[in-house]
């Protein structure tokens, strides 16, 4: 891991943590969970509220959509923003968003708690340096091409603008295996402890494309050592504008997370001796 | 998944599972452990002992080795067949070991519990059939370029020739990361779950090529759902003739070993109500 | 290929052409050749006109370059763009560079005739929406991830802004060998053009990353279909600030570009009869 | 390329070059043409006369299939290697045809003028030692997932059996691209012949799948400078019994062979001076 000077372990002896919200990032387990895209209010408010009864400490809604088609829902924008402001007023839960634009970087910052850049963006040198700037929390999704050497590269862009705040997030590499969208590569998470400072968190919902795969994927990722898990959930998967073969429905994620947060607690917490 | 008669969950509806040893496959953890290649009657009975003290239920080890140069270690052979049964009658441990060639198969069913048919051989028809015919458990390890529906059509072949008693290893992906040996795919796990009857084990030896690795990537694998594990473990790791960097010392095998073993029981084990 | 308007055949049933400089791109022979960055005034200009008198008829050179560590040589920027408009008045040559930053993108447009858009940014969709509204033609690479379809879709944002003027780049996919930088895969070019009406290049300096591969695997691009090859070109390749293992040497350029030139004569020129 | 003694140029300065039938490997240029399986005389006959009017100067035709799955045709297995006799004898084309079990080496090669391994089986040891045992040309494929290092260590094993006699064929690599079934690596052939003396073919029936690029890549391997290639002709390919959408017709195999031919004949034979 030649060129590194900032995101390797040896640099930096003490594991990264940070807060959001009421929760340290990188010591206690971040579950963050809501819709691939902001719909509406009402789909916003009342998936923010379900999961945060779940268990969920962070709501993830994307505005600016990264979309393969220019045909394609591309998000709701600025109007996306505002709702994601009201979720967090009503159900005090912080909010991450992606960011695509460096020009619209300033602008989410404004209404976001942690910044995401996705896959396809991870090299994106711009918006890494932009992102890097505005000192915000950012989680920081893995190409799908992309080495681990490559992928802490860029988060090295982010820490060398004076941003120590990176969460590496294992979002499904690219491979020949049709059945999944992705192939989750959780030996990313164990490897990366061995290289790096930085928290690690897995998305299984990319990852697998399959929500009939999230459930035990996210618990695969939990005792892999996964320091938390970003899930997509839609009140009505079969009606969400984007990426639905993937979503929770409300039933099955208060069930996973319930598993979910066992199987952490069951990990972490030392076990009473006799 | 077309062309699949036998393998399939809807033609057969209940968990294939059969008996090896004390233990019934596909129901009870599958805990397989044991070096790389048969070295002496010393290696092999002292790791036995031990792997099993550790709470291993079955013993590993090659023969005969397949590997890329044919100025590599060869394995052992026939005397490493002797050595296997000398394990089994001192340890009472059934044993696994690699079949490559089809006119060896008879030889090795006669000394082996398991048959092994390793990932260079998952399209070697005639040797599918052949070790169909033995009427052996066949332990079936993924293609390091197979997709799932090729998997399964080689166990197919085994299937097709009355041979019912298949356990399909998932061993890791071939993909551009250099940082581990091969990319273990976990989410093999819960989609053969979904797909077919067969029980499903996982290998993070071969699947990480690094010991480092194995004990989180073997919680992961039973957090996915897998049926059981097959880890490498030698007594002196660096002394291995073949796959050094992958293999456990005895320390850190029997600790791996609890706590996958104490994960399996919490996962699978009805909690007690108040 | 669903979801495409513009991009394929069947829409446009012409063969797209445009002319840059004295050449028409679709129709005539497109041999870009020139350095990885531009790293002065003299290395531009002496390796331009050696270039041309060899029979490029387009120059290349990076300005803002992307690369891996935040701490590489990024490209001289604005005083690199002002050295290709130097290029252009002393040698005639049209130039095409980099454009990584959509808000460097009105910039650039006013120095160069082709806006590239590199591989890691081929689906950054406010990039590619920028460079369409410029209404200057494009060269748009693959990524070394990106399907057939991902490929033309991004060239569909281009279109989509109303704009024709797309050139499509194959530059090597990402595979497990490494004995190549990448894969490239020449396929690309006979598929696309049963699909597509866009021209077709191949770029073998990063396909292979090795300049021994170079002269080979042009021809092969060549033969397959190519409308054109862009190449890596350095006065003094040992010297090069970056990718200086793919660069040709002046002289193993013009042996190239003679062959390559020969080989595209012969096989588009109609022979004579008896 | 450690590891290997034999396979290499460092090892061995001249090309390998050894006759079949009236051509010399290595020096001439190889033109393998045929069904992908035999499936009868008049089917083997008639399309053997017609691959020789054309060019072709080797046939080939599957006898042992090795299939996917169980309930595909598996060949006619002894049937058809009596066929490749008559072929021979009537047309006077030495025939090549691929072993899949150790068992039946010998046989095969009492009928064939050159053993096929395929894909499936480039690691497949004991079949290589058992070819390389018989002296007989041996044309050894690529594996999907074979780095250049493994493939020419799979060389090394016939090599190191006293047989020299090793052609090897590019047939193309697993990616994630789903355009082409397979795709075609064309840098492994000048990369090879930097590494090796031994002669290298393609095959872009399978690197392709899809016979309307089969001509195309046919060209471009030509140029990157294979010294053969193996291709698959079916007298009515809608017919075949097996790999039907990669099976060239006869028109187009006549027009294909013949621009091959004469580029190969352009790229190799001296231009006279003026």
């Amino acid at each position: 891991m030649d060129g590194l000077k900032l995101t390797l372990k040896q640099h930096h002896t003490q594991q990264t943590c940070f807060s959001v919200g009421d929760i340290t990032i990188g010591r206690d387990f971040t579950l963050i969970a809501g819709p691939c895209s902001i719909e509406s209010e009402k789909q916003a408010l009342s998936t923010a509220f379900m999961v945060k009864e779940a268990g969920a400490n962070i709501f993830r809604g994307g505005a600016f959509k990264p979309r393969t088609s220019p045909y394609s829902f591309q998000g709701l924008g600025e109007q996306a923003l505002k709702i994601l402001n009201l979720v967090r007023q009503e159900t005090g839960l912080p909010v991450v968003t992606e960011i695509m634009d460096p020009r619209h970087v300033g602008l989410v910052a404004e209404f976001a708690d942690i910044l995401q850049i996705g896959t396809r963006n991870m090299q994106n040198f711009p918006l890494l340096r932009e992102a890097g700037q505005t000192g915000k929390p950012i989680l920081l999704k893995r190409g799908v091409y992309a080495t681990l050497q490559e992928w802490l590269s860029s988060a090295e862009y982010i820490l060398s603008e004076g941003n120590p705040h990176v969460i590496l997030c294992e979002r499904g590499i690219r491979t020949f295996e049709p059945y999944t969208r992705n192939t989750l590569d959780l030996s990313a998470i164990p490897a990366l402890k061995e290289i790096t400072h930085l928290p690690v968190i897995a998305d299984p919902s990319h990852g697998t494309g399959r929500a009939s795969l999230v459930p035990s994927m996210s618990l695969a990722a939990v005792a892999a050592g996964a320091d938390g898990l970003i899930m997509e959930v839609h009140y009505k998967p079969e009606e969400a504008a984007s990426d639905k073969d993937q979503a929770l429905s409300p039933a099955l994620f208060r069930q996973s997370a319930r598993d979910i947060l066992d199987l952490y607690r069951y990990l972490h917490i030392p076990k009473k001796g006799p």
